[in-house]
């Protein structure tokens, strides 16, 4: 299927082989981001911001421009007329009469599937609410890919608030997908939510290592195999296993008391000292903004790759503009056996299901009165549906059986 | 008279046949509108909004980004610096050396003749108050002439806020000047202002309908025309007799109690049913946003033409601004008699007028302290004088009888 | 030493001549404003504001944009993301990916220093507290260049707020390198500072006459030397020396009671009655936005040259954006003795100042923790030195004798 006139709400948009497409596409911007390029010349982005998020429109803006391409901009729809009783559906059928592709940023989850159902041009989601983030995901996959040139077998921890980390959730299936092992460190209470490690574990067969400190000293399992009876010599700092270490804010608000965040925080962060127990070629990523996880000290480090992860945003971005208007095309290879694709949704029976609205406040059919409550089954649980908005899951009320 | 360099302050600053002439160029840029046309490169924009209004500065932006000229952007001035203590007059007069064109919005009425005033470079107005919206006026009349082909001997209803509603004051006297039959449905206590409705009829030769309820039942005046002496049989809702239905919302600090509010707000709203009754190639218009006064159900209905004329605004600024810059020069067709025409204002004398204030709170005459009071006859009452900026009329202190 | 790649943090970056350089491309961007260039096709300006100054802003991104380059734009960054919790060090190296020069503002003082330490594009500051804004001063430096064809010998009031005005100060010392003679014209309590006097006077060789009132009667030098013994008939009143009068604001809040801030503001405002004391080909110059300080009735006066002062603003830009972009390749000439030539600053030995913290509260050093206090010697102070960042002066802890 080709990415010309898609929309991109999900990570799971996209197969496997779209994403490494993609990821070619950017290899080939990242060559000319420089100098520019005029293939998306007379074409116009709207960046549709009903939030502030300075640095990923300016990153989207910056891709536009580099490809020729023209920018129209709302940095903050929710101070304007846009959002006085405006419905996003009426706003993006007039938006789509003056771009021709939406990049949508919006705190309501499922707000994004809402644009993307309603415009005629393709719609990006660049951030709705708690839910999802594909360009950032994908930003964080291809610095990997960039620095490392694969996937599979690389050791990534994710570090810090797995709990409530969109960025990281989505990156976890990203890594699962293609094949990497995965660590989760996180302090107590801000674990990845057990529903998602175990539709990491059934749906893509990756079944990541949970501790709570990356000072845990581990058995390196590379080691056993080459030295059988020395054990206990090759015992090691889990620190020191990971090709990649992804560190994400943990925040304040989170914690009960002040005591216990400051703890997190210090048991978390990442100093010069810390980084001198990984492997000489470990990288460090970061999402950013940083606050104290991540000491000054280590910018100098070459392992230390956040601003370089930040500066991939640009071809990244410039490649799925590019490739989602139709101005390159995205060279797609055959699908090979195991790998990810979307499927289309199947939808729960309306007439089952019409009584149910979604529990989640924050989804978007909560607060778009026009919306009619939406849900579709999932692969990885057979007793559970999700909103086909912002896929939050909720208890059959089918019974697990009546599913096909 | 050619329009490159003018202003458009006000939809009476153009000629019918200028406005023919935008509406030729418009259908051209329409058929480019995907494309682009690079016929503006090199020239600037700047879009000075004193509040914001995010759909019409992103059409006027888009426009000009499609006729490959720059934009130069004030999204919300209210907020910034340009507001602080710094006047109209001051303001344009800096921003005419970096923009060859200035799109201006500002709350205070009568505004944007100041900046006209004022500017070297040609100003058009995006609305100033409750005064004038012209290019929303234009592109209600394209889609009509798009959508019907003519404007003669069309119906048209304008339903809902008459009294305070600016867009739909000015389409009024559009469609009279085009030969239109106009009806007005509104509230009780919401209905055109009589001067209005006196000017309609002096100046222009038009002559509304005035009702309450599209419910009403009318005897066809084609009908009657056409098969005499069988009016009861012809009698036929009110409805039925439009070609075209412009519905515009009904806000509720406009009404003394919710309740009042609720009863008119119900009396006209278009629904799928209501639209069943209207004729099978009837036009629903509708200036957007909308709260509750059109139904999604209309979304679907090939009559529901609000999304496309909201669209037209693309082609119409386009045209507008390629030939207020002079890079399309409007081919204005010869004047007919019975045209309208602007003429020279006739302004009354400053000796005799130097004490009078404009009355009107909201006039930019009484905000900015370098303008002095300017008064002007008006055609459609010997009495009357009207302010220069903000058109308030007031009873001439000449006498009718001083007027020349 | 080639502009390309340079960073304009303040007016002291630029040697004499580079200025010169700049005034010759400004002269030929001038000629090319209107139609653009394609000079900086393909290259992106980020506008990075941390505080709005819209009229600074536009005239940047219009010279950008004129060049045929592209914009991506923070107008109003308090509000927004990059300030929550990012340092400047952080927000700089994201966007120097996305866009190959910044323009920065910021409230606090020696910002622009910390954002072109740290970007690996160029920067230009845009304004940094009452530190430096450098632009403004090249653009009425260019003003009087144009109009009157040299700085030597010219004589020029500074008149208004000498005391907290940036922009004077820098304007002074501008001045003062290009032979000019400055008079200072006061209200009691703005006077300049006198390190800032004391300053022209021994680094630059300029003694500025200082005064509290355009109105004093004075001996023109100039007819002195002519026409010797006749002392007596030449006295004419101050005002009439003057080449050019450069007003600028006196703000309310600088004053104890109204009382004196009204007396102030009608003794320095220049009225039509006030101007036509002054020369035939004199030039009345204001930063805008003016409040009182200038009447309305001056703007038709060809002396009143505010207005196209503000215009040069475009060529200036364009010129400097051209330069540090290496499109336009400055033709600096060679020094001539004399001339004033940025120097490397010699630090203060980080040892013996390393527990000096900067005692301006409005220096950057104060507020983004990561950046160490750091000062420099100064050349017209033994005794002093400056924080390297705000310029803040102190007492050198070392002693003056220990001053290399």
């Amino acid at each position: 299927m080709a990415l010309e006139g898609r929309d991109l709400v999900s990570i799971f948009d996209l197969s496997d082989r779209e994403i490494e497409a993609i990821f070619d596409l950017a290899d080939e911007m990242d060559e000319h981001k420089d100098v520019g390029l005029k293939i998306a010349d007379g074409s116009i982005l709207c960046t549709l911001f009903y939030e502030p998020s300075t640095r990923t429109r300016l990153s989207f803006e910056a891709a536009m421009e580099r490809l020729g391409g023209g920018v129209i901009s709302v940095a903050d729809a929710s101070s304007t007329s846009v959002a006085k009783g405006e419905t996003i559906a009426d706003t993006v059928r007039i938006i789509e009469s003056y771009a021709d592709i939406i990049v949508i940023r919006h705190p309501l989850e499922g707000s994004a599937r809402v644009a993307a159902d309603y415009a005629s041009v393709p719609v990006i989601n660049a951030g709705d609410g708690a839910h999802e983030h594909p360009t950032q995901t994908l930003l964080d996959l291809y610095t990997i890919w960039r620095e490392k040139g694969k996937f599979r077998d690389l050791s990534v921890a994710l570090v810090g608030d797995l709990r409530y980390g969109r960025t990281v959730h989505s990156l976890a299936f990203g890594l699962a997908r293609f094949g990497a092992n995965v660590t989760l460190v996180s302090p107590l209470g801000l674990e990845m939510p057990a529903p998602l490690v175990e539709r990491l574990r059934k749906e893509f067969g990756c079944t990541p290592t949970q501790c709570h400190s990356l000072a845990d000293v581990v058995t390196d399992p590379k080691s056993l195999k080459r030295r059988k009876g020395r054990q206990k010599a090759l015992a090691t700092e889990l620190l020191a296993t990971f090709d990649a270490v992804y560190v994400t804010r943990v925040q304040k608000e989170r914690f009960e008391s002040d005591e216990a965040y400051q703890t997190a925080k210090q048991g978390y962060a990442i100093t010069q000292e810390v980084l001198s127990r990984a492997q000489a070629d470990a990288l460090v990523m970061h999402p950013l903004p940083r606050v104290d996880e991540l000491a000054y000290e280590l910018d100098r480090d070459p392992r230390a790759v956040y601003f370089r992860q930040a500066a991939f945003g640009l071809p990244v971005r410039m490649a799925l503009l590019a490739a989602l208007l139709g101005k390159r095309p995205a060279k797609v290879k055959r699908a090979r056996k195991g790998d990810y694709r979307p499927e289309p949704r199947r939808e729960v029976d309306f007439r089952k299901m019409a009584q149910l609205k979604c529990p989640n406040p924050r989804c978007v059919t909560n607060h778009e009165s026009y919306l009619r409550p939406q849900f579709t089954f999932v692969k990885h649980a057979a007793d559970t549906v999700a909103c086909a908005y912002c896929e939050h899951e909720v208890r059959s009320p089918l019974g697990s059986d009546e599913r096909r």
